[in-house]
């Protein structure tokens, strides 16, 4: 079964960057000599606490991302990144799609909408997909066989990922400085976020954590519940 | 059949309001007073042809659109905007979709796929469409006799619409300046654009062009090919 | 003596603008049309309230400052704005400059710096500003006589300006969204802002309130302290 | 004698992460197996004459800079970097200002502007300085002998410095994705820059170049100009 998948790739920065940062506004150079580690999580939880946000952005972070793409849509809306996503006009796109997870079959079955809603929803997925399979299959071999031209086969692969359903698996790759992705956690981790979303943001959360990126700084931006 | 469709729906500046953001680098306040409307036009083809792009971010432009999703995740990319699209989490979708056109077709029959490659394309569209509306009317049915809450109710609807097909009809309302714009048609006017996201771009610039709201701007990017 | 002036010289949107952006995401465009006046102001308040920004951009406010330039150059650090200021590189500057104002004079006199505190301080300011006039003036009689090209006359005015006070007068027009200009008011209107950039803030809310721009949702935001 | 210098602190990503970025919109995971470091430098070359511009955000550089104000005015018009810059009001100003180059000299020496010309420039910069100094010298004394409260002495201190020569010396740390320093350079090393700013430029390229961040990147852009 396909999932939502997140890879921390590369970062840059740290704690002391960020703190380096706020220090060119206020420190000479010659004072810089005489900070400490101490005082870079003080100055870290200051910036946080009063919100100092450019600072923040020292720290950058990218990502890549397996998701369906209704929640590529949502990850999109967010301006403040680098992105690119798996494109349906440069490559025939996966036919993997996001199944019905738990918490909606049980939804479904209270509803009495019955036990196979999980079915009757991957079915049209899978109908889809293989229709678009099947359909570019042959457009490939009369375009080998020189009965189209390759423009003409990929207007034609362009098209008909159309009939695709919005669950199908795409891929994204991001690049987030912390400021903006404290931003997109703020807004995708709450609990009124789609569970899907929710599960990105989880993911990479726990990954920026366990790579020890900027302990102090993900530290108070949580206990201001992302907000900076 | 549903099309594209775009409308201009407000827009801010003129050709004077680029020359004048142009002239606070260059002239006195009392010198402004001298200024005609020639000087407008010289100057704001000066401006294009040397490449100096701030002053066109004077002109604002607002524009609402109707647009296949896979359309209008081409736009989404470009971060340069602000815009809200219509919410799959916040309403019940529409269930009409873009219909293969002539130009699809025409590869389809000349690829020997057969004649009823529209209504199997079609079919696979209506389809997972008539699924959609007829879940969510049970649904709703029974969040009406208190089966399951609303916001189960919201959670089945925003996850059912995965199965919708990525040619589904959609909206979206957008802000963009005049430089932002002449980079979205230099990309989405190129020949080697998708057709669809051409349509919307020459729609754009039609509407554009007959509201009259620059004149001399447009003339001046488009025969730079609008790289500004 | 000169002043910091603002003038609100053009805008785009309204509360109606606003409300439509947000409707676009989940009302049907027959809906739309049962929307009536008390509509908008209902929703351009929940919108504040709740924290959705994006709508807040449909409204586009262009503004005219004459500042110092050190209160130029923090107005600079706010990037979600299009703006062009006056260029020491493309004009002789103007030679007006900042004076002291009265509550610095205060601290000047209850820390015993002496009566004469303003007058040196202006000293300096007109010194510098006249030594650039009078050069230039020689430079440009000397340009004219044909000793020095017209390129060599403008390196030379480009550096000189280099020793007049950081309090000379500049000009800058500014594009701004509601949205981030809302960001500008946050955190320029806050007591703990210069007076100087406080002065251009009250200025710009008392034009846009005058001009009744967006009048609910001026209120609103006004209520969250500027925070969306 | 100051100087403008430039140092190049952290970067973040490769030829490597630009081919990877690109890589997403049209490979396979599987397909990204067999891609060799030839394939690397054939599309990061691709990608620059074709104008795919988004893979190049994928390298991050931070930078310090220590420059003259009025060169750090046009540094702080490029709204796509996060930067943060020393403040007067946080902090006492450096005293040392950016003497006059030889090329302008020898403009003033051609005009027959007399032999004193840097003399006078370093005589209005010093007297402004020493000003400066000497009242917050003063005031200092009177807020640590209570005349004046702490908030006062800073009132003080942030609108004297007004009096400062804009080529004053500051500092600024800089981060920059390559897309964003690539525009930087088009713009800065261009002949018809500011000699100070081209100098800014010159640096930050010489180090990214020794440093080997992106070299293939970094041939590609240039060889176009650096435009992307």
């Amino acid at each position: 079964m396909s999932e939502i998948q997140v890879q921390l790739q590369e970062w840059m920065g740290s704690d002391k960057s960020i703190a380096d940062a706020a220090w060119t506004s206020s420190t000479s150079t010659e004072g810089m000599a005489y900070r400490t580690p101490a005082d870079v999580v003080r100055v870290v939880n200051m910036l946080a606490d009063q919100g100092h946000s450019t600072p923040f952005e020292s720290v950058v972070l990218r990502f890549w991302l397996r998701i369906p793409i209704a929640t590529d849509r949502q990850i999109m809306t967010h301006r403040l990144q680098s992105s690119n996503g798996l494109s349906g006009r440069y490559r025939s796109v996966p036919s993997d799609f996001h199944e019905m997870p738990d918490d909606v079959l049980a939804i479904a079955q209270k509803a009495g909408l019955g036990d196979s809603i999980p079915e009757k929803y991957a079915m049209h997925c899978t109908a889809a997909n293989s229709w678009y399979e099947e359909t570019l299959a042959n457009a490939k071999e009369q375009r080998n066989n020189g009965l189209i031209s390759s423009d003409e086969y990929k207007r034609l692969r362009e098209f008909v990922r159309g009939a695709l359903p919005q669950h199908n698996y795409t891929e994204r790759t991001t690049v987030m400085n912390l400021r903006s992705w404290a931003n997109f956690l703020r807004l995708r981790l709450a609990p009124s976020a789609q569970p899907e979303i929710r599960e990105v943001a989880r993911q990479m959360l726990q990954q920026v954590t366990e790579s020890d990126v900027c302990p102090f700084a993900l530290a108070a931006l949580a206990r201001n519940e992302w907000r900076i």
